[in-house]
């Protein structure tokens, strides 16, 4: 919708009607309540609250925030898959972990070495080639590949009820961004086609890239070397590097998403700070203080003690992903 | 203009009373009409070099492109004025050098330490502060402070033709970056007021920054340590970093963007790479191929060769400064 339109919607509907017709996926709980009275207020001409277009900045998590996470992080299946599709050229891997517990189906195996194994198993796949090749392999994978319990495509597991909410805050004048513990390049290749999300939105941990001529043709190639960790205490940071001022409105799900939160919410005038809260084991997942992906601890009691929204995913949202009830 | 006055503005005028209404301040010489014709091109729906709004990217130099650059960069001249003003709580620097020579008014002997002095200016002075209180001091200087030579504010020594440029390519559908050896947070503060260009679309160089809790505030505090250079080959790291795509045309003035050139127009499509040239020792100043600062020299080689868009300040525009003929 544009402004116009939603302008005069606003204009035409009581406060109850124009409740009940954004955000279709969002039961009329508080929660939904919260985002509409803050989305108000902000852009209310003459109120208090009153925030001009240019300071209508609101940033996402990814992760287990617009889509699922489990049972690992999307990107490490995309790693784990790329492992196999390399392993014929790389005979060594047999043997050599974490390739071998990958190679054999045992992801929890190949995970077992921690960060180290982690780095090991990006670098493998996601360097020692230009961007535009990377970027042309994740545009396969992300078109092809489906979820091992969900059988849908990873892009169709982003959650429908935070879809709506890109859409309503963009229709609101607001710019919408992307900051996640994910890769940068990973996630730009669909963030526009799935979210709306212009690569240029996009905000994300890296490995270092480097211009080269080769040939005498200009090429950006990817080093097997970490850049910038795009989590925890490193997200307020990205977002000073790519945004370069304070967001509104910032929404999460996990711990590595609470200094991110913190930094949103102890600007001045009106806030909104949010966590997706994954209560509901049927429609999608079940998991919090004790969870290896996207565990929530700290944020949910700072969420509780600083009043900010918590999504209770079960009795907030009718819908999870789009075309699944 | 916005864009549907302006498809109104192409329909009821002929294409050369069009070509004269555009640009004003840019003579209509070939230079001119090498980019009205590239932008026409790209815009023009089904034509074989149409190129959709999502990839209309253009980026510009900011030091010499699209302000001036002259003695010294207008940033060294910021952290002069800092450093004088910061003084009385350094007793130390009157004998320290690079800052006892910026103390007695010696530029030159100040920036003859080299890339060291520079660092160590640059650290003393825009270092160790939160980016607000970054901001808010560059704010102040910025609009006080005036340039030794002209007596303007730095602000008003922005090149009009480049304004006009700006405004054209986004009154086209072209989202318009700034990507500068210059610092990310100092240009952020006057980037969207000058030039049009939010803060989310300025890269540049910038220092380490790290999030931390002050008696339970979350603030952003700026580290004495180097992050990234934004400049030569590291102007496409930053672009793919910060933008995620290759730009369709760029703008610069020296060869600290020939890296960004020849990587945007080697790409493939209608590409459009242009430098300024500055050859206009009255109303601004002549240098090229011999200036410490703002040198020109392997760049204006490839231009030629590659058929780049050469500005001759001189004779290819009818203004300089705004206000200012």
């Amino acid at each position: 919708m544009n402004k116009f339109l939603y302008a005069i919607t606003v204009l035409l509907f009581t406060a109850n009607t124009f409740a009940a017709d954004v955000l279709p996926s969002w039961n009329n709980t508080p929660t939904k309540k919260s985002l509409v009275e803050f989305v108000a207020k902000v852009t209310k001409a003459g109120s208090a609250d009153y925030v001009a277009p240019a300071q209508r900045i609101a940033v996402f998590d990814n992760d287990g925030t617009l889509w699922a996470e489990q049972p690992f992080y999307f990107q490490a299946l995309f790693a784990f898959d790329r492992v196999k599709a390399l392993a014929p050229s790389h005979p060594e891997w047999k043997t050599q972990e974490p390739f071998a517990s990958v190679l054999k189906g045992d992801m929890a195996g190949a995970l077992a070495g921690g960060e180290k194994a982690l780095v090991e198993l990006i670098m493998a796949t996601h360097a020692n080639m230009t961007s535009e090749e990377f970027s042309s392999i994740v545009r396969e994978w992300v078109t092809t590949a489906r979820h091992p319990k969900t059988g849908l495509l990873y892009k169709e597991m982003v959650y429908l009820p935070m879809l709506e909410v890109l859409d309503y805050l963009r229709a609101n004048g607001f710019k919408t961004f992307i900051v996640s513990g994910g890769g940068i390049e990973f996630m730009r290749v669909f963030s526009q086609e799935v979210y709306g999300v212009p690569p240029e939105q996009v905000i994300g941990s890296s490995i270092k890239t480097k211009f080269e001529l080769r040939d005498n043709v200009p090429v950006l190639v990817r080093l097997p070397e970490v850049n910038f960790i795009d989590d925890g205490a490193g997200k307020p940071v990205g977002i000073i590097q790519h945004i370069g001022q304070r967001p509104i409105a910032a929404f999460g799900n996990s711990d590595g998403d609470l200094q991110m939160l913190q930094w949103t919410c102890a600007g001045a005038g009106a806030r909104f700070c949010l966590i997706v809260h994954h209560t509901d084991e049927k429609r999608e997942w079940a998991y919090d203080r004790k969870s290896p992906i996207g565990k929530l601890d700290k944020a949910l009691d700072e969420a509780t003690a600083k009043h900010w929204t918590v999504v209770d995913m079960k009795n907030d949202w009718n819908s999870m992903f789009p075309g699944k009830k």
